[in-house]
């Protein structure tokens, strides 16, 4: 853990689903001063991804490999976890693309939440976009049919259904 | 570990530093059987982002915090790990764009390959333009200023400074 998110969401049910469709909200990466000087650069790059423990998702060990995830609980349609980007995995790890609004001290502000308070931090990579950005327009399976709403929370998507 | 990568690279000096940019490789993830069921769904994406543990980087505790990028040697100039792709990191986790050419029973093939022989796969997960694209073309850092080219791998970067 290189540090702590804070924000304002402490119950995964209110918690927006994904920090790229809500790209409003700001929070705040809490970094442990030792690796502060690691941060030297980021404040140069506009996107980075955050990858997260999802403390809260991940305690019951291995998870069903097939679950139905939010954005089609009203189909109550099973998918392989590795065609989801739920949050219970085999390993709960969590990746999140923010942008990053200021780096300051062992602080870094960003938009894009998608995790409750105290979620730790396990690497902050830079977005690059030659790395990360497909040819194209690719194929993305089932979420080429389902609406994603910016406010899209799992118990919005619930009450949907 | 929810399988392994299987290629034809052995030796990290000569091995592509990104899959992003070293797309027409390809290789295979031999997942274990225990946990093909969660490939459900995988193959109607056209991409996925691969999660693995970079056991070779990352055997010797915490790396330094500033590092000298691959793309960087040439000017000796050092980088924080955060504002890196570098496989040296506190925690580390690499991050890969994969292309998804076949899903068949515990294999998957893919195109893009950035990782050596026998590298642990900790998690897939599948690329969703709405949530893994930024908004038009984000500033991305000092890797604006550095050409790559798809042949990059540590040792001709070595070479070329």
């Amino acid at each position: 853990m290189i540090g702590v998110v804070r924000c304002d969401h402490t119950d995964l049910e209110t918690t927006p689903i994904q920090a790229g469709v809500n790209r409003a909200e700001q929070a705040v990466i809490e970094v442990e001063p030792a690796f502060a000087e690691g941060l030297d650069g980021l404040a140069g790059f506009e996107c980075a991804w955050m990858l997260t423990w999802l403390h809260q998702d991940g305690s019951d060990g291995i998870p069903p490999l097939q679950q139905v995830p939010y954005l089609l609980r009203s189909q109550r349609r099973l998918m392989g976890i590795f065609a989801s980007r739920g949050p219970k995995r085999v390993n709960p790890i969590g990746l999140s693309l923010i942008q990053i609004v200021e780096v300051a001290g062992t602080s870094v502000t960003f938009a894009g939440v998608d995790v409750v308070d105290g979620t730790p931090v396990i690497d902050i990579k830079p977005h690059v976009t030659r790395f990360d950005r497909p040819v194209g327009d690719p194929r993305c399976g089932w979420f080429d049919k389902v609406s994603i709403d910016e406010r899209a929370t799992p118990a919005r998507l619930a009450a949907r259904s």
